[in-house]
C-alpha cells in the first residue's frame, strides 16, 4: 500500500529513508504552549482526562516539528486507575498511588474499566479527525510489570523493592496480579486501535535490574499474554515494546519471544548490535541528554545512530522521554537533520 | 601458595569450592551495632575519617558473619575531598557536594592529598592487624566517571544529567577532569595497598546509560588508565572493577580492555552468560532484595547464581549493596547456604 504510513511501514518490515521520528514525551514541558494550558488546566491528570486538552497537546509537537507520529497525551496510570486504584498526582513528587499488597479489591469486571478509560478513546477520536492522514496515531498503555511496581509501591519506584518483594515472597499471587493488570492492558490497547490508534506502544519503563527468573517471569510471559490477548481481538494490531534498559540478553529474547513487531530501545545500547542482532524492527535510541546539549555533540550523536541502522527498519526516537529542559530549537534541528539524512 | 586467602587465589583464576562470600555495605545500617555506633559518633563522615571508628565498623560484619573478605569502611566521595571539594553528608539527603564545573579550583599537588586520605590508610593499617590472616582486606576507589557525576552535579544523580552535559559540550575539559580524578583514584587505590589492602575495588556505580561512545570514553578508558598507573606502582595490584549497570556488551568490554583482574556484575545480568562470556574472574550478583525477602526465595536465587558458576574462578556477593532494612539473620542464612554449597 503506498499510501500506508511511513511509521506502519517500517513495522511491517520495511526500510524507509529517511527513517520516521517522533520522541518519546514530545508533547510536555518543555513546550511554551504546553505549560499555558497546563496553567489553565490545573492538573496533569485533569488535561489527561478531558479530550479536547488530551486532543490539544498531542497535536502541538505535530504542529511544531511535524513528527511522523502523534503520541496520545495519556498516562500509564489509567489502567490501575480503571482498577479501582486512587491515583493522584502531586506536584514535584508525580504519581502517588494507594498501594495494593492483594488483588482482593482490584475490580476484573472490565464493563467497568470504561467509565475512567473512555476520554482516552474520545481524544484518540478527536485526535484522529485533525491528524494528516501521513501521520501515525500512537495508543500505548504501561506493561504489567512497571504498573505492578507502581502499584506496590504506591508511587515511582527507582529498586522497585515493593513489586519485587511480592514476587519474591508471594510468587503466585504476583503472577494473579499481573494477569489482571495483562488483562486490563489487552483491552485497554485493544480499545485504542478501535478509537484510531494505528499503532500501540507497551512501555515497561522499569524492566531493568531484575534477575533472568524475575525477567522472564514478570516481563516476558506477562507481556507475550498482553499481545496474545490483543491480537486476539485485533489480529493485525501494530505493537512497540519497550523494557526500558533490560540486558541485551532481555532485549533480544523480548524481540525474538513477546510477539510485539517493533522494539524500543535506551539509550545504553549500541545500534551496531541491535542492527546486528535483533530481528525485528528497532527504535530508539537518541541520549535525551544529547537532545538537551544540543550543537554539535547532538549532531554526532544522531548521524551515529542514522549510520549504524542504514538500510535496516527503523523508527528514529530518543532513548527515554524529552527531558522539560529542553530547548525546542534543539528537537527542530534533530528533526531537521534526520529528514535530511 | 597453599596459604593465600581463598579471595586472592580466585583473583588469580582459581576456582575455589565453595567460593569466597562477602558483601558490598556489609558494614552498615542494618547491623544494630553499627546503628550504636553511628548514634555516638553523630555523622557518617566522622566515623569514615576517624581511623579507629572505621576500622571497628570494617570488623563488625566479620565477627558477625566470618566473610571471607574485610572492606574498609569508607566512601569514594574522599578522592573529590582530597582535591579540594567540599562534600557533606546530610540526614536522609546523601552527599552535598560543592557543583565543579572546571577543573581550575582542584588540587592537583598530589603530596596534598594525603592530610585528607590518610585517616584512611591509618584505618587499613589498624584493620590488617586486627583481622585473621584468612581473611582479605579490600580498599576502595570510586571511578573517575562516577566521581565526576557526583561533582558536576554537586549530588548523586540518577541520569547523571550534569556530567554528560559537560561531556557532551565540552568534551576536552571533561577529559582533563577525569584525567585528575584518574590520577588521584589511583594514589589512592596505592597507598591502600601498601596499607594492608590485599585487593582493591572500582566502583563505577553511575556506568548505566551511557551511549557506546560514552562509555568508551569516560568508563573504559579513564578505567585503564587508573589501573596502569596503579600498575606502575604496585605491579601485582589485584582489582576487581564493578561497572554497574552497565550492557553486557559493555561488561565484555570493561573484563577485555581495562586490565582489572576480576569485575563485579550487577544483579540483572545472567550468571549463566557470564560464565560463557567473561574471559576474567566474576563477581556477583544476587539481588539485595532477594536478601531482603528471605526464605525460599533466596535459597533459590542463591543456588542458582551457585550452579551457574561452578567449577569457575568466582566470588559471591551481591549486585550492589546491602539494604539497610535487611534483617541479619538472613545474611547468616545466606553465609551458611553457600559455605554448604
Amino acid at each position: 500500500m503506498k499510501e500506508e504510513k511511513k511509521l506502519v511501514r517500517v513495522m511491517g518490515g520495511e526500510s524507509v529513508s529517511p527513517p520516521p521520528i517522533w520522541l518519546m514525551r514530545q508533547a510536555g514541558r518543555y513546550l511554551p504552549e504546553y505549560r499555558a494550558l497546563r496553567a489553565k488546566a490545573g492538573s496533569f491528570w485533569t488535561m489527561c482526562m478531558n479530550p479536547e486538552m488530551a486532543c490539544e497537546i498531542t497535536l502541538q509537537p505535530i504542529r511544531r516539528f511535524g513528527f511522523d507520529a502523534a503520541i496520545i497525551f495519556s498516562d500509564i496510570l489509567v489502567v490501575p486507575a480503571a482498577l479501582g486504584v486512587k491515583v493522584e498526582f502531586e506536584e514535584n513528587i508525580g504519581p502517588v498511588l494507594e498501594p495494593v499488597s492483594d488483588i482482593a479489591g482490584l475490580e476484573t469486571d472490565r464493563s467497568k474499566w470504561g467509565s475512567t478509560l473512555a476520554p482516552v478513546y474520545e481524544a484518540l477520536r478527536l485526535t484522529r479527525a485533525k491528524l494528516d492522514s501521513s501521520t501515525a496515531l500512537i495508543g500505548f498503555a504501561g506493561a504489567p510489570w512497571t504498573l505492578a511496581t507502581y502499584m506496590a509501591e504506591g508511587r515511582g519506584s527507582s529498586d522497585q523493592r515493593a513489586a519485587k518483594l511480592w514476587f519474591y515472597r508471594d510468587p503466585t499471587s504476583f503472577a494473579q496480579l499481573l494477569d489482571v493488570l495483562g488483562d486490563c492492558v489487552a483491552q485497554h490497547l485493544a480499545r485504542q486501535i478501535e478509537a484510531g490508534a494505528d499503532v500501540v506502544q507497551i512501555f515497561d519503563s522499569w524492566a531493568s535490574g531484575l534477575p533472568a527468573s524475575a525477567f522472564e517471569a514478570c516481563v516476558i510471559a506477562p507481556t507475550k499474554r498482553v499481545v496474545q490477548k490483543l491480537r486476539a481481538i485485533h489480529s493485525h494490531a501494530k505493537i512497540i515494546g519497550f523494557p526500558r534498559a533490560t540486558t541485551l540478553a532481555g532485549y533480544e529474547r523480548y524481540a525474538r519471544e513477546t510477539g510485539v513487531d517493533a522494539i524500543s530501545l535506551d539509550t545504553s545500547v549500541p545500534m551496531a548490535w541491535a542492527a546486528k542482532n535483533l530481528n525485528i524492527p528497532v527504535q530508539g535510541n537518541l541520549d535525551p541528554i544529547a537532545l538537551l546539549a544540543g550543537g554539535d555533540a547532538l549532531a554526532r550523536a544522531t548521524d551515529e545512530i542514522l549510520e549504524a541502522m542504514c538500510g535496516k527498519p527503523f523508527i528514529f526516537n530518543l532513548g527515554h522521554g524529552v527531558l522539560q529542559e529542553t530547548p525546542p530549537e534543539h528537537v527542530a534541528e534533530l528533526v531537521a537533520r534526520v529528514r535530511a539524512s
